[in-house]
């Protein structure tokens, strides 16, 4: 069994993109700029949120955090994706979800100009992936795709089984696998799935993506031998041994399905770091996309 | 077994829109327009034009075929759909496919309008559909799903084989059976699956929707016992009796399948005569949505 190390992974992309960046300030150009749009006082949003800008910093990336009080109008949300829109000095721009309840988070979503849509979330981006175009991929499945490629792991003629249908991770996700290229065969199944062909595709999976939410649910002994196991799953589970009161729990049972995956990513530390480094390297392509060099 | 019949679903599908439409004549309003751009000389495709303009008056639409030679220029044809985009008298636009290889058919594609795209195939159209917000669903996976649905067949929870991943009919398809609402599990599977897996997997479909092109690859001895059939292939086969000198066939094998399905498509007569009319289903979509009433 081979560990996925997401974070040597996330170290590894986030040095390549310091690298070009780098490369393109010292020609003179401006440094690629990623802006925020956080609405309210979230705190699991403003660690994100804060996360992301930390990140911009590392790489060389300038950053905005953008924060509106959670009363903020809808139409004042929109005024401020409309600038961000119209700013050619912004490459990429995100709006953290969720929004408040009174503002249509995907009327905003499908304000921001695709080009600048960095989350990959915008309709016109989301078909652009389906159809095999170049676009913006979202992070989380995109991320997972990198794991599988630094790591060398054929996907061509696989049997891949993703649990959840989630429109960041499962949907996505399942969409990607069947591109050309990837050619794997995508299964996605979900809570209405038959129970008894749900065994089945478990133990036919070579490859398993797991983004349900739903800590420990994936056991060992319901896995083929040799499967690659990719745990989305982060739930936070009480845990009084930790100064934070809480720890990170994946998908998966790692002790048991570790003795019969060929790979698996732990929670954390697995596909967790990879999201922040692909919204990076999509800040990257939305820069290099504007800027004809 | 039960056989679904496309021609008489089709028929009471396009008496239904003649009705909407004559109403909408009744009140004053123009009838809904379709255009169709044709380039070159292809006997198919004028065949299949000439189907849908037919179709559109049937039900009452008004229809354009706008035709232009093998060697138009792309410039040409993008000038074409800019001006149908522009003009509020045409509600839907299609350009038949294939086109001469020196145009980028994706370009002319993405050039139309999204709301005027009554194929379906433009990237925002694709993205909306993945997102399950309201748009205009491609035509032939969107009969099969109204097949299933005037047939009364439940999809939730519902194991579905899609064999094909075609941006036509696979990939959307399985897009749209796993979308809330119709709540089945789909495996997209191809020629790049798992000969073995594909074997499990005919076995467990609960539903089977075929689009390979390949006449008679499935055998009813593959299938499970009840499984509802959806044959999307039309190949031309050489036959002597036929005045044509071809008759159609579809990638299952009817004789066996029918033994082992609960429902069945045939072919001709099953998914064919629905996608025209889902066009026509677009249009009226497209003209309902363009006229505020």
């Amino acid at each position: 069994m081979q560990l996925i190390d997401g974070n040597k992974t996330a170290q590894i992309i986030k040095d390549e993109i310091k690298a070009e960046v780098s490369a393109f300030v010292q020609e003179g150009k401006r440094a690629p700029h990623l802006v925020a749009i956080l609405v309210g006082e979230d705190g699991a949003s403003q660690t994100y949120v804060s996360h992301k800008m930390k990140a911009c910093e590392y790489v060389g990336f300038r950053s905005t955090n953008l924060t509106f009080p959670a009363s903020t109008s809808e139409e004042d949300i929109l005024v401020a994706v409309h600038n961000c829109n119209n700013d050619p000095n912004i490459d990429g721009l995100i709006v953290q979800l969720p929004l408040p309840k009174h503002v249509d988070y995907m009327k905003v979503i499908m304000s921001i100009l695709p080009e600048k849509d960095v989350d990959g979330f915008h309709p016109s981006n989301v078909g652009k992936m389906v159809m095999g175009l170049p676009t913006l991929l979202p992070a989380t499945p995109y991320g997972v795709l990198e794991l599988l490629k630094r790591y060398n792991i054929p996907t061509s003629g696989k049997t891949c089984l993703i649990l959840g249908r989630s429109l960041i991770v499962g949907t996505p996700m399942s969409i990607m696998m069947g591109r050309v290229g990837v050619d794997a065969t995508p299964i996605m199944a979900y809570r209405h799935t038959n129970q008894d062909d749900m065994k089945k595709f478990l133990a036919m999976a070579d490859i398993l993506i797991v983004a349900i939410g739903v800590p420990g649910f994936i056991k060992g002994e319901d896995l083929k031998e040799g499967v690659v196991v990719i745990d989305v799953g982060t739930t936070r589970v009480a845990d009084a041994s930790k100064k934070t009161g809480f720890s990170l729990k994946g998908d998966v049972d790692f002790d048991s399905a570790s003795q019969k995956a060929s790979f698996i990513t732990p929670v954390p530390g697995g596909v967790g770091p990879m999201t922040v480094t692909m919204l990076l390297k999509n800040t990257l392509e939305a820069y290099k996309n504007a800027n004809i060099f």
